[in-house]
């Protein structure tokens, strides 16, 4: 048994002073007391809050963040030219790669804040298109860089079958798509491995409508579900107008309303953006328990739009962030990232704060962290009795946070800080990042270096 | 004499590789030679890129960042409310205090990649309203702060009469407001200083329309400039819908309408952040060849709104930033949300780049630097002969910035990088920054840390 002391702790119904928290021996919460003195517990350098999970990555991108930046002859740049350039670049990447970049950047993660991470995962087959002999290598490779991070992790294979309504893949998409029998074979080597380790969860990740059919999504789906009833479903939805235009054209509905209307949506399904909705499949979204995968410096990057935030939560809906293709890496900033982007089209502050959680930061912090969970099936997301030990201790000692309440000190991270202030990170009852420091830090750092100059070279 | 070998500079004209910087006694550029081996110049530790003079300050507010961000009971929050906050924290500080903040904050901000900073200074009355009896006291607070930190500063004394359009100043407005003869007692003051500091320029900074009549303003634009005829002039202007409205009811003119048609506007004035314009205002304002002061990590703090970019690009208008309330402190940073932005509202990519330079990242850098030198006086902004050597050297070893190319690496810093990436930084042929690490961030964080736990305690 391990017992830890913070001078302050965010648990469920808010925050608490003097909280001493008993972990057993797998790493769960096995008790919270709130008032007492520390004793002979480790005292904890700060504010201490439950850990982030990611809801969104796709963990190759990290490795092009900055490459796509620059204007292209036409000057009309967005989002479909950003894909171009993605895919000729994941074109070459081995699963080794994968794994020198996934392990750079889950560190990288970790220090912003995040315990654990959904991995999107589509990049599936060999550069020609076949599945690997093993259909499972490259998720292997994702699964041996959690590990090596230390960060807990959702696996969700893709369902990848078309380049768009009706159209087939294209040579830039070849390697997202797995047969069947492909398919099966890689969840159930994931699933293999998820038996042996209590940090890994496998679920499923139907790409979009627009790459496979709501035929295949609810086949596999059921398939999914049939062994294990609670498994996470990640669907990307709404990102882009013309995704949104492409769908009604080819079935008369909006990407939400269909997937709300002909899928089994329901609290552990993630709605990845859900960028343009009309007010009907806002308050459907909210309805249907599924959490909101947001993304704010992704979407930021490349220019998807603003979520419907105060609508949405109105309808008491549930939303989570990502990093997706990791232009960002810091919870903190994702969550700034959000409410600048609602308090600039909105022109008001503090959006995201209730009359019982007028702390935006603290609102933002504890939404996220609860939601997911939820959507990636963690059982992390709050500090409380039976809980994993999934925490992020603030430096209490830093200036900027010098005097402030602890609801302040949140509020000052997320709105004007970032990862220096995050301090110490545990997973599962183990510490991983300790005085902002990874002990793989430098050595994944000179792999991930050694390859882009190989790649770029 | 020293020489500086860089793997690759940001000149006028674009990237240059192997460039070899020679600095005078003065710390002024003497010769910049592209293609010749290094010999015995010191080797820079990756790209250099020009300081950026951050235009927009008000150091006493980085005291503050986090602890406006709770929503109050009215759920209305916004701008306004802010204030009000800020008007409450400001009555207690002392000249003594707002050197601690604004030393701690300027060493911030030269690790940020800011080499200079304008302070927009009406923090200038002692707390009962009076002037203190060297009416330039505070201000020259805020001059031991910058040479403590080591960071060229323009100081902005501010002329600020009422609280409104015909309206008194109220009591939260009180240290705001120095009586003609104060007000020049100040300037001379800041002068006499300037001119043994090579580091020092002063200007002056009509607060607003709303807080000083047009009339006074164009007499001490007339006062000020009859000695010095390029001396920087900045005013508020356009934050907020209700200032824009407010205008238009008390003169029958928009603010920056009014702006352009009644006071000598030039290429030394900056209009800070300029967000609510028609087409004309921007056309007007591009053509006037003032600089517009953008602040965006505030202004999407505040929920000012989004500054209308591609059209005052379109008429070749010039921008730079500042850190304003300093919610962010990094150049990168406020380059990244400028950018993020405006991809949200246009769902366009890359819209600060153009056909000469498709970097997104080196033409919002090289655009801040350009015209942030221009708006605060100060002769930096360029890596050219003639021009102070105040430069930023990336981290060539970072594992994010390895096998990029100069602009790729710029670019991976705006949008995808931070802090941590800017190693070095020199102000006036002085390291001020070296690894990461200031001489004075210890004693200034501790100084700071104390100040902060008696103001909130």
């Amino acid at each position: 048994m391990t017992r830890l002391h913070a001078p302050s702790a965010l648990l469920a119904d808010g925050w608490a002073t003097d909280v001493t928290i008993t972990l057993d021996d797998a790493g769960l919460i096995a008790d919270v007391v709130i008032g007492a003195p520390p004793g002979d517990a480790a005292r904890l350098a700060g504010p201490v809050l439950p850990g982030i999970a990611n809801l969104h990555s796709h963990a190759f991108q990290r490795a092009m963040a900055g490459l796509t930046e620059r204007r292209g002859p036409s000057g009309d740049d967005h989002f479909w030219t950003w894909r171009e350039t993605m895919y000729r670049f994941l074109a070459v990447l081995t699963p080794s790669d994968v794994m020198t970049i996934a392990t750079q950047l889950y560190i990288s993660l970790l220090k912003g804040g995040f315990t654990s991470v959904a991995e999107f995962h589509y990049l599936q087959a060999d550069t020609d298109g076949r599945p690997y002999a093993d259909p499972g290598e490259m998720g292997a490779s994702i699964i041996a860089a959690a590990r090596e991070a230390g960060i807990a992790l959702t696996l969700l294979p893709s369902l990848y079958r078309q380049g768009g309504f009706g159209v087939p893949a294209n040579e830039g998409q070849r390697r997202f798509v797995l047969d069947d029998e492909a398919l099966a074979g890689s969840i159930n080597r994931f699933r293999a491995e998820a038996r042996r380790d209590p940090l890994l969860r496998v679920g499923l990740a139907p790409h979009s409508l627009r790459a496979a059919s709501l035929d295949d999504i609810a086949r596999w789906v059921e398939t999914i579900r049939s062994e294990d009833a609670t498994a996470p479903i990640h669907i990307h939805a709404a990102e882009q107008p013309r995704e949104v235009s492409e769908c009604l054209a080819a079935t008369g509905q909006r990407p939400v309303q269909l997937i709300l209307d002909r899928l089994p949506v329901d609290d552990r399904w993630c709605l990845i953006h859900a960028t343009h909705l009309v007010p009907e499949e806002i308050a459907a979204l909210a309805a249907s328990g599924a959490v909101a995968g947001l993304c704010p410096t992704t979407e930021g990057n490349l220019g998807d739009g603003v979520f419907s935030l105060p609508a949405y939560l109105d309808a008491a809906g549930r939303f989570g962030i990502g990093t997706d293709s990791h232009v960002g890496v810091i919870a903190a900033e994702e969550l700034r990232m959000l409410e600048a982007s609602q308090r600039l089209v909105t022109l008001r502050r503090a959006v995201a704060a209730t009359p019982e959680q007028p702390s935006s930061g603290t609102f933002l912090w504890q939404n996220a962290a609860s939601a997911g969970a939820l959507a990636t099936g963690q059982p992390s997301g709050a500090i409380a009795p039976g809980r994993r030990a999934d925490l992020v201790v603030l430096d209490g000692a830093a200036p900027m946070l010098a005097g402030r309440a602890a609801a302040l000190a949140v509020d000052t991270l997320v709105f004007a800080g970032g990862e220096s202030l995050v301090r110490d990170v545990m997973v599962a009852g183990r510490w991983i990042v300790s005085d902002r420091h990874h002990p793989g830090e430098a050595r994944a750092g000179a792999a991930f270096a050694a390859l882009m100059r190989r790649l770029l070279g």
